[in-house]
């Protein structure tokens, strides 16, 4: 455990945890009491990402949050601050919508898997949050709702993320209604994977990312690029990508010694680098 | 409820009845006894929904029948006569074909959303009218089914908004076998947004159309029309448009007055035009 | 009965059982205990289904399994075997990769519904095939995963057909880490249509086929092509499409056939080549 006190420590603004516990970095969003997206959060948090992809040490990103709310999205204060600006506010809000669209872009293209870890609200651009990790555990009461329209500003870009995890009516209910679904609804919808009792949710992700730093870094490096990349083809462009991809995953070290330990009945062990 | 009855009407060939309460838009498939897609029903309705298009009156169109039958798709009978024409019905089945595609398009471009209020039977072009609308609120009793295989008349258009809506497999389990799906597996399948006892269909249905009705206009109009756009697009050509919709729908009258609202702890006030 | 056993013969290498039943083919994969799809079984199997798409005989497919793993992909045997190449198994692995992956896209471009038939466990390759076939029914005590990653191979060809049966987290998980799931749950994640206790499997496999056997082959087979090409277009371009498939189908002797003994309330008869 000692290495886990001695590495955690806070990003200078403090608007965001680290941890790191083996190769796990768990971010924690720390801006109560909404962890509302604010340029400083958003820009804090690209900061983490972008050094965990760098790193290679961390195999993978838990994303969790501090307080009652998961995140509430954006930070209306701050935009509203910005009507006052020459410009009625748009090269704020630019900055804004393309700081929060670009951090779920960077969570797509990281080389480690991400897990979000939600206890309470996840609203909006904290929603979309939810929606773009490549997991998504929750506990049984959390809630999630995109609820723009009740401002007169609907979650288009929140519905990026939203329309991809789930099927398209469902996707709409939350658009155009704004109403709150429960857990259950959200893992009907495929927008969370897993839902846990409160007491055990830390544990539980914990014991996911644990299962998933097991894995050839390699590999999931190798296998989560495709997969966002792949989604998008035909699927005959895909089975030709994914053909190359799986080619060279097979003459990558870490199949060779994975395929001979499977064969040979014993633990297969990874580069490291 | 004066202003209920006094806008209530019938369309002037009386297949589609119409009714106005308050900024919702009812629009009753009256064709009966299978509320058959004839060319005047197509005709009528298309007519209904480019008048609504129009309107700044109208902020949520509801799709309801009468009768048992939700509708039965094409009329078959209308179709057949065709067989006689000198072209063997070549330039009748491409209008009627044609015109029935237009009019699911027609509702996905509307700026209002569509909800379908179902109490029966949707088979063919009838399920297909289901899952073109935003959202579907069906009965327990109600049913589903592409069977055009029965007849050796794949439903291949119907598919292009049933295989939107569903997963592959589901979707190809009701082309392949044309059998009808329950109320309860159609909800799984993602053709339906929620079930309600039948004596409250009318309530549950208008009570979503009331909640959309209070939202901003200008925000459906904006959001709906992103949606469908969005779902077509790769992620990162998603993400660069909802940008720009999102950074318009800031800087739009309305989402100032909401936002401003939210933050003041009062209620918004729309835009009316 | 005696149509069945005399039709009852193996496939020289006897990789792939075959069986054919009136119109429906049944081919079972015998390669115990695993399964494995090595090039031989590839290509039997590869052979068994360019005959069937040849043939006016079969309107159906069932893939089926003989043992109790349904599938476990790849050869890995064979695969390790060639890392002595003088190319370290580069071109055996390419071959093995893109037989494998033809393979599927064959399954989809098959004119006749294939259904899978799954009792035990299907992983990787074995669970891709499960998720290119257009419909699949397995027993309740059949297990499904994508377990690369835990041999530093990520189930990147896999991916490609689960991807496009399941929502993108469930896929997710299944591919991240590596984990088994159960027949509900690969249920709900869209990967089979329907689970049925292990004495009945064959009866309603049977059942399914018989009900699309009895369907005319003419639009089952317009109708299948046009599923997976629509599938992969824009919403207007996939209209334009599919009302072109409708009116030639609405021409074609069948659909005349099957819209008049429906309106005639008689059993339509189907064309037979």
């Amino acid at each position: 455990m000692a290495d886990v006190v001695s590495l955690r420590r806070q990003e200078p603004s403090g608007l965001v945890l680290r941890e790191v516990s083996g190769k796990v970095l768990r971010l924690t969003l720390n801006n109560p009491p909404a962890n509302a997206l604010s340029i400083a959060l958003l820009d804090a948090l690209a900061a983490e990402l972008d050094a965990a992809a760098k790193s290679t040490d961390i195999r993978v990103v838990i994303l969790a949050a501090s307080g009652e709310v998961f995140s509430a999205g954006h930070d209306l204060k701050e935009l509203t601050t910005h009507r006052a600006d020459d410009d009625r506010g748009r090269a704020f809000f630019e900055k804004s919508v393309r700081l929060c669209a670009d951090l779920m872009l960077t969570i797509n293209r990281l080389p480690q898997p991400v897990i979000a870890e939600i206890d309470g609200l996840a609203t909006a651009a904290g929603c979309q949050l939810v929606a773009s990790c490549d997991l998504a555990i929750c506990t049984d009461s959390s809630t999630f709702c995109t609820p723009g329209v009740n401002i007169g500003l609907f979650c288009s870009t929140p519905m990026v993320a939203v329309s991809r995890a789930a099927h398209r009516k469902q996707a709409m209910e939350m658009l155009l209604t704004g109403e709150t679904i429960d857990a259950s609804t959200a893992k009907d919808f495929g927008l969370v994977n897993r839902i846990v009792p409160k007491q055990y949710l830390r544990q539980v992700v914990d014991k996911y990312a644990a299962v998933i730093a097991s894995k050839s870094p390699q590999a999931l490096k190798i296998g989560k690029e495709a997969f966002y990349r792949q989604a998008e083809m035909g699927i005959t462009d895909a089975y030709d990508f994914a053909t190359g991809v799986m080619v060279e995953n097979m003459l990558a070290r870490d199949a060779e010694e994975g395929m001979g330990a499977f064969l040979g009945k014993r633990m297969p062990e990874w580069k490291e680098d």
